[in-house]
Formats: C-alpha cells, structure tokens, sequence
C-alpha cells in the first residue's frame, strides 16, 4: 500500500472510532452477533482459504522451512475450531460493557457538574502471526470496547485473514442504518512497509496491541512510540523459601513449569533457599519432582554437587550446570535454571534483575516471608503458595484475554476489555468560568454525586 | 557524571522504590512532614543559593539573554513563596494514600484468593525548566505516592536545586530506622548527557514526568521509549453552536481566553456555527466581549469580514485575517483564531485534526448537540456551557496536580496522584496448582471477596 494510502487508511480508522464514541452496547452486541452469523454463512468460503494457505505452507514444512507448530496454528477447518471461534464472538457479546462507566462524579459547584466517564481507546493496531483466528477475536474484543482495528497477520495466513476480514467488514457494512457503526472499524494491511508506516502514525493510532512472539513484540515496542500493551519475554520464577512446605512446593514447581512449557507464565527459574541444600528430604524432593516429570535443571554449581548427591543417579543426566544467561533465558522448554539464594531478599533482588515483571510465586509457609516476596518483587502478579500458570484473564474472571502486560503503566498483567479503555472528564456547567472562583471569591464545593443524581 | 555513574544512580534508585514498596502512609506522612521542619530550619542556606542563582540570572536578562518571566519563576525567596513551598508538603502528607487500595477482589477456589491492588510505579524521572520549587513538590508527589524519583532542573536554577535536593535527602537521611525509606528515593542529576542517558534506561525508570515547556516535552516524547505523563501543546477549542446562549458564549470565551493566557488548558481556538454570522446581535456581541477583553482575533476570512461590518469600527485594528497554521498554534497569549464551521460534526471534526486532545468546550442550550460534542471530540475534558479553564487537578479536586496528560492510556487530562500508581495481582494459594482446573476437573469460583473478608 503505497503511504499516503496507509494515512487515508488510518484516518479512516480514526473517524470510524469518533463514530463509535456514540454507539450503544446493543449495537455493538448487535454488529457482534451480526459477525458471527455471517461468518457462519460464508464458512464455505473461509475454509477455502484456509485450504489454500495450508497448501503452500505444506510445501514449506516439507522444505523444512516453517515449523509444524506453526502449520498447526494455521489450520481453523480442524475438528470444532472453527465453531470455537464463532462461539467466542458471543462470549464476547455477552461480557459487561466498559464504556460509559463513571469513576469519579463531583459537583464542582452549583449547575457545575464534573464526571469521569470510561470512553475507548481510539484506535488499536494488531499485529499477529500465524493463528488467523485473532482477527475474528481481536476485532470482537475491539467492537466490543468500542474502538476501531488495523490488523495485521501473519503472511503464512494471507488468504485466510483477507477473507476473514472482509467477512467482518461485509458484515458490519450489512448493519441496519441505525447501527452506526462503520465499516472502516475494522481493517486490515498485509506488509511489514504498511505496519512500519503505521508504526509512525501516532496522531492516528492510539494503541498496539502485538500478538505473537518475543521477537515480534520486542521490534515493535523498539520502534515506535505508540503505547504498546503487550508482553516480550514472559521469565517467571518460582522461590522455595526456608520454610516452604515440600509438598506444596513440588506440586506449584511441577505445574508452573510442565502444565504448558510455551506459555509466558510457565516458570523458568527456581530459586531455592540455600537451607534447603542440606539434608535429602527437602530441596531433593523438589528437584526429583521436577526431573520425573521430565525437566532439565540447569543448576548453579553448588546446587548441582548436591543434587548429584542426594537425587537418584537414574536422573543425573538431566542435572548439568548453569550458565549466567540462563538466568535470562525464556526456555519455553521442559528446563528450569536453578539458583540458590541466601534468604528472601536475594531472591527478590534477583527476580527483580533478571526477571520480566510477568509473575513469580514464593512457597513458604511463613506469611511475614511471603508478604516481603509478594511485596517488594516488581511483577504482575505476585503469587503466595501457587502456581505462576494462573496468570490469565480467563481464570482470573475477566471473560476474555486481550493479552499479558508487563508494562509499568495503564493495564498490566492479563489485560481483559478494561484495558482497551481510558476514561475522558465531562463537565456540565451552565456558562461557568474560572475567574469567579479562587481566594476572596467563590469556592469550589467537590462534593461527590450520588450514582442515582448523575446528570449524564 | 560518567554512563557508569548513571547507572549507578539509576539502579539505586531501582533499590530505593524496592524498598518503598513496603512502606506504610504513616512513613511516608513522616518523611514528608520531616522534610517540611529540615526546608524551614534551612531557609538561609536554601536563599543563599538562590541569590546566587539568581545573581547570575539578572546579568543575563541584563545581557539580554534570559526572559524576565523566567527570572521572576527561578525566584523562591519573594514574598511567601517559600512558605507556600512549605505548606504545599504538609497538603500532600494530607492527601489520601493512592497505594494499597484493592480494586478487584476474587475468590478463584476454596483457599485462592485473587486480589488487584495499587502499587507505586517505580522510578519516576522529572525533567523541569525555571521553578526550583518544582524539586519539593515533585518530590512529596513521588514519596506520597511510594515512588523514588530522580530530578533535573533548569540550568539557571542549579544551586538552588541542588541544595534543595540535598536538603531533603538529608531528611530522609535523618528518619529513624524504623522508617525505611532511603535517602536514594531522591536524587538529582544535573546535565543534558545525565538526561539522555536516563532516557535510554527504562529497566530501572518506569515514567518521565517532564514539567515545563512545550519543546522540552516534545523532546522527551521524542527520545524515550520510556512511558511519558504529560503534555507538549495545548491547544484548546471553544465552540459557540448556533442554539448558544450568548451571554454565555461570552462568557466563557473571554474566560477561556483571558483568564491566563499562558496556562495550558486557555483557549486557542473559536470555532462559531456559521448561522451566528447574520446579524448582529449574536456573534458580533462575542467577538466584541473578546476584542474588549484586548483580545486579538486572527479569523478566517468569511469571519473576518462579517466582524468588520458588524463590529464597532474602534475595535477594527485587533481583526486580522487567520493563516491555515494558526489554528495548529498555542498562542499563549490574547490571540485567538477564528473559524465558522457548519455544524457540530464539522466543529468535532476540526478539533480532532488540530486539536492536542487536552480540552475542549461547546456553548449550546441543546443537549442533544452538546452529547454530540462531548462524546465524539477525542480529548481529555469535554466541556458544555464551562470554561476550558477548569480543566486542572485542584479544582477537579485531587487536592494536587502531577500534571495534565493528554496521552490515550494510563492517565488522561488533569493528573492527582493516582497517575503515579498502577496495580499488581496477588494471589494467596495453599498449594495450588493449574493443572487441576480444566474441563472435566476442578471449576473456577470467580466468587467476589467482600472488603471485610480480605484477607490481604
């Protein structure tokens, strides 16, 4: 797309998402229940590209050049996947609306009334790679917070996110007039030049919300200076504490690192205290738990002379020593970097160097311990006695997942609808102005409204 | 300083909001009102400084180098200003604590608890120009809000920032140990090369909050990955709709304007339905109230000629015709531009392409219209039938203002001290794991945890 198309496309975006300012949640609900039935009409036709993206990405697994993980994230006509997706658009449909929450309501002063009111991000630009089912989810989530998309797939799904795409957009276009919601709410771009050039666009686009790999997140956020709600790297760590209960602690080391080894809130570091290094009942039943379920401990030197002392020697080989950067090394495997640390601060100091303030837990059975580590680690979630694999928006209720945030500011952890809204002030006033009011003059009252008194 | 330096400071700043996550309101209350008593006790050494600084200065207003405005800023010894300086501390120990505040509360499973709550950001860096109070104030609003801070002043006030700096953290300093926060919350540096160099640091500064004028912020917007609360320009709109109360109109139009011309949040653009331009009665009566108000209008030219027939022929000289960029300008001063538009979508539409979405007002006795307009213009306050004027953190009522942020995430338009806040997620486990939840096996509760059953 040549780039002054790219900036018609994104102003185009931009009046679409000012139309949407005014939308009700019935016609958001409405456009999305609208989408789904018209996906399921023309699945016929979505399967057909799908079938034509999997044909050449067939040739290139048998080229050994695309992964067969990747070909498998491709494919949307297997088994109930399709139906999944389309289930989604209602899920969806069907949670709370974030909009038009009011967070703060004062009367500043008689008729002058001031209210803080949750409004949409503006416009999100999405950049996915190769599951082609995030644009019907991405754009759902989008309609439903009421902010208009660009997205962005990967090439590997050309065919099947252009149909997908234009499903949704044929859809929004075969909305009732009194809908208004525009067409332009959802669009979609197909090279890397379009998203560079959008990348620069930030009087256009409010909000990117990246969607794949380490790679992919860290070029975007390294090259533009629109606020990217999203994660890199996801090192979570877990602490077995002094006074941890073994159990416990083989049970959450166990799940936070094998439930699902390519997730970003799977473990891979464990940090032990080094009391624990003395004996073979404690940390040895940890790490003998960790080793059965198949991992690999890669392990500071003194932590290894002890295993290989006091673990099964069927297990050894899968105990070798650990390299500085292991520490900073998302594995996305079934291997875990092992560490001990002198008490919880070390561990906390730690986690907080080399970590990625996605999530770590501590086991312990000492609260005051536990409320220094749950405290003071700087993450996302801070967990006590359970596994880091809980950090999702699912199982923390949000109803649905936009993604994991590990920045600082605006949304951070699992990132439901709440994340793709800001909140504007409005002001009722009744021809009120500033110079009345100060030292000798009129005060300003800031009494709080009563929900049942808002004016708005 | 050398780039190992920096860093240095940087990462023992890192440390220092380590260990203010810890602290409780009363420390912080403490420190606060510790570093009011060490400012009074310390007056004389804080004014010599400042007369040195100062001294400096006059000879380069004297040279013709620097503005008198900014020497009267740099000034902390005049009149009360340095009590103000001090009683602004106290204000802030006075204030609500923003941290610690649960805002989403579940319980995920018999013994999981799920619990949001607010946590400082972290590392705060403060960029400012002329105002050496600057460094008190910020560092009260970091320390209320259990953020360390890092400051850098204008040149022309280097002694005074210095010492001001140093004063406080000698105060921190003298804090009983049981207070636990360090000197190293706050620090100063002191040249532009520290400023890049902290710029380039965001794994240990989490937001810059640079205070002072439109090209400083645009080039700290511009030089950072890091995220930035505040605002470059702000150029404001008032709107007269052809159903406005004229009287109103002109209220609020010279209030907007004039009320003080070099703050943000004055108005820059006066943007009148076009209907208004028949007659004399209606938009000549506001023209004339402004023009009164020794304002200059820099109007387009259907504007501009209708005002020459209409407006009192003595009031002729300050009507000068509009070139297309002054509606992209901040004035800061008794200019204003001046455009008819069609109708409300035509004045949204104007705002949302020149406009520094930082806040805006109609003027109309229609509530449909004003919906329109404060709903669709995309800005941080949308005003109807109020001055722009309003739009600061006092007189919202936050009892202080951080600054006023005209991003689209995190914190929108006047900013208290919940903008230098964000959340973490807790969870208080017994062991639990995620691979027991699933179909078939265990079901979230997602049950909401009362306040008085929070067991946090």
């Amino acid at each position: 797309m040549s780039s002054n198309s790219i900036v018609d496309l994104a102003r185009a975006s931009r009046l679409a998402s000012v139309a949407m300012q005014s939308v009700t949640d019935d016609q958001k609900n409405e456009a999305l229940l609208r989408i789904k039935q018209v996906l399921a009409e023309r699945r016929d036709e979505i399967f057909k590209a799908n079938e034509e993206d999997k044909k050449i990405a067939e040739e290139q697994v048998n080229a050994g050049k695309l992964s067969a993980s990747l070909f498998k994230r491709l494919d949307i006509c297997n088994g109930d996947k399709f139906d999944t997706i389309l289930s989604g658009v209602s899920d969806i449909a069907n949670l709370p609306d974030p909009t038009k929450k009011v967070t703060y309501a004062k009367k500043l002063d008689e008729g002058l009334e001031l209210y803080r009111i949750t409004v949409p991000v503006g416009v999100l630009l999405t950049i996915f790679e190769a599951r082609p089912e995030v644009v019907v989810n991405i754009s759902s989530l989008a309609l439903k917070s009421g902010n208009a998309v660009i997205l962005k797939g990967g090439k590997e799904a050309t065919k099947t996110n252009a149909v997908l795409a234009k499903v949704i957009q044929d859809a929004l276009a075969g909305l009732p007039e009194t809908n208004g919601i525009p067409k332009e709410a959802v669009q979609i771009v197909e090279t890397r030049e379009d998203i560079s050039a959008l990348l620069d666009l930030d009087r256009y686009v409010d909000m990117v919300v990246p969607r794949g790999s380490n790679s992919l997140v860290k070029h975007i956020q390294n090259n533009t200076r629109i606020p990217v709600l999203g994660h890199a790297d996801g090192i979570c760590a877990v602490y077995v504490d002094k006074e941890a209960d073994i159990n416990k602690a083989c049970r959450i080391a166990v799940d936070s690192k094998t439930n699902y080894p390519a997730a970003c809130n799977s473990a891979e570091t464990l940090l032990v205290h080094e009391d624990l290094l003395q004996g073979t009942d404690k940390f040895t039943t940890v790490a003998t738990a960790l080793l059965n379920a198949n991992v690999t401990l890669k392990a500071e030197e003194n932590v290894r002379s002890f295993l290989l002392s006091t673990v099964a020697s069927e297990l050894h080989d899968k105990i070798v020593p650990a390299v500085p950067e292991d520490f900073d090394t998302e594995f996305l495997d079934h291997i875990i970097a092992v560490k001990s640390v002198k008490d919880v601060n070390e561990a906390v100091a730690h986690i907080n160097e080399h970590g990625s303030k996605h999530t770590d837990a501590i086991v312990t059975e000492n609260e005051a311990t536990a409320d220094i580590f749950t405290t003071r680690v700087d993450d996302a979630g801070s967990y006590w006695n359970a596994s880091t694999r809980f950090a999702d928006g699912f199982r923390y209720g949000f109803g649905a997942e936009v993604g994991v945030s590990t920045n600082k500011t605006h949304a951070r952890g699992p990132v439901g609808l709440e994340g793709l809204v800001i909140y504007k002030y409005k002001i009722r006033g009744n021809g009120h102005v500033a110079g009345e009011f100060g030292s000798g003059k009129k005060q300003f009252l800031h009494e709080t409204i009563a929900p049942e008194n808002y004016n708005i």
